[in-house]
């Protein structure tokens, strides 16, 4: 996994001093996804567990649902101007009968809404297939306030560039599944699902999520679609983050920090 | 500007104890920009400076240069379930001989080198109009030791929600020109860009761009797009926003916190 990081020279400066040395810095590179052969779209991501990532991104879009389909994922024998592989483009063949999406769809809402809040959660509501709502998920503030702490200490890059977000699905007694990382938060979020998806754990049915940044609107989607009952932020929600949460019934966690922590919905899930 | 926050019951826990209590956060909201009518894209962003943010998204797509290539813009009649206005669409009209683009394009690389850092920055090559390297601007580093305190003192709400990324353009005396905050980092640049834009004030020569998070390949290419000939954030770079900044000519300074900075390309700008 060399490729993660990179060292980079830098000045530093500290108050009136300053030197130069190499830096350690969190890898972006761009990925292409292409569906049997044809490009579909680029991302800017952090190399490393792409197949997560590309399941993951094909399952918030809706194209596929399970790991049966997709027939096979391949590396592209890309090579870049120095004549190296690149490793940037991501074939996937999909199984038969599952569509191919339009280049780079744009986000759809339902025109007799005009476009609000309200009109976005509607036109997820459509594809939602689990029922978080339901989800019988009990969490002790204890555990949640090990959460981050976990997490930190399982990013082995994140500490040496501060240039990565990470995301870790965690089973309700504490103990980590998965810790996917990347220069993109979202990015982040897709490799676990992805992750989740290839090895066919959709639903992710009492779990809980964890962010190293801000609970975003989309990032409340990517967990309602994926089946996860609770979302844990270290940092702040937005307000449509919030109403969705609301509407799916989500537990949703912000500002979590140590034994301090902001519950903005789904609070009936912590015990004690 | 009351649509910037809104309040929402939360469930503090601290330690121990727990209460119930309205908490204030902020707004994230559909935008659906149309071209003569017609929909070109839908972005979660938080209201205010919409037509800033509209400008500086045709600006980043290379779809407008100049304040003349948009004939008029204007939030259209759209009501929400309620009724209520949504003031969530924006309807622009562009200039003759203005090219509308196609709807939710993908980031399109050249295929000549496969799919790689170096192809992003070829593609962006071609689009940029402005010598960012040729800029003569100096920066005294006790400048921008002020620049991350003036920039939260501006913000009206960030401190409230935890929730909002800013970015402010500052003389190189360290005054601010103005400052935009959203729930997305791209478009609080988009909206400073957008706003000089409207006033017909690119390209940005001799001035500072500072953001409140990390800098992305895309955060650089808004910059040097604009002619923006330096760039300060409070977080890391990645590998890739170093690589388009040395390429550009561009400044690029990580880890601003007091006296403190990263000069990862450009340290010939700094006095002293």
């Amino acid at each position: 996994m060399g490729r993660v990081t990179v060292r980079r020279p830098v000045v530093r400066v500290r108050g009136g001093l300053r030197n130069s040395r190499p830096d350690t810095m969190a890898v972006e590179e761009p990925l292409e996804i292409r569906i049997d052969g044809s490009p579909l779209s680029v991302t800017m991501r952090t190399p490393g567990d792409d197949f997560d990532l590309v399941a993951g991104l094909l399952h918030a879009e809706g194209v596929i649902e399970a790991a049966a389909d997709i027939v096979s994922m391949r590396v592209c024998a890309d090579t870049g101007e120095s004549g190296e592989p690149t490793y940037n483009v991501v074939d996937v063949a999909l199984a038969p009968g599952i569509e191919a999406p339009e280049a780079a769809r744009a986000f759809v809402t339902t025109s007799a809404c005009g476009v609000c809040g309200t009109g976005s959660i509607d036109a997820l509501r459509k594809r939602v297939r689990f029922d978080v709502a339901a989800d019988a998920l009990r969490l002790g503030p204890e555990v949640l306030s090990g959460l981050p702490e976990t997490l930190r200490e399982a990013q082995r890059v994140f500490d040496r560039t501060g240039g990565l977000h990470a995301a870790g699905l965690f089973e309700p007694d504490g103990s980590l599944l998965v810790l996917r990382e990347d220069v993109g938060r979202h990015n982040a979020v897709d490799k676990v699902v992805g992750w989740a998806l290839r090895d066919d754990a959709l639903p992710l049915t009492g779990r809980v999520l964890m962010v190293s940044g801000r609970a975003s609107f989309e990032l409340v989607q990517k967990a309602v679609l994926a089946g996860i009952p609770a979302l844990a932020a270290v940092s702040a929600p937005s307000s449509l983050a919030v109403d969705l949460a609301a509407e799916s019934g989500l537990t949703l966690i912000g500002f979590l920090r140590g034994d301090s922590m902001n519950v903005y919905t789904g609070a009936e899930r912590l015990a004690g």
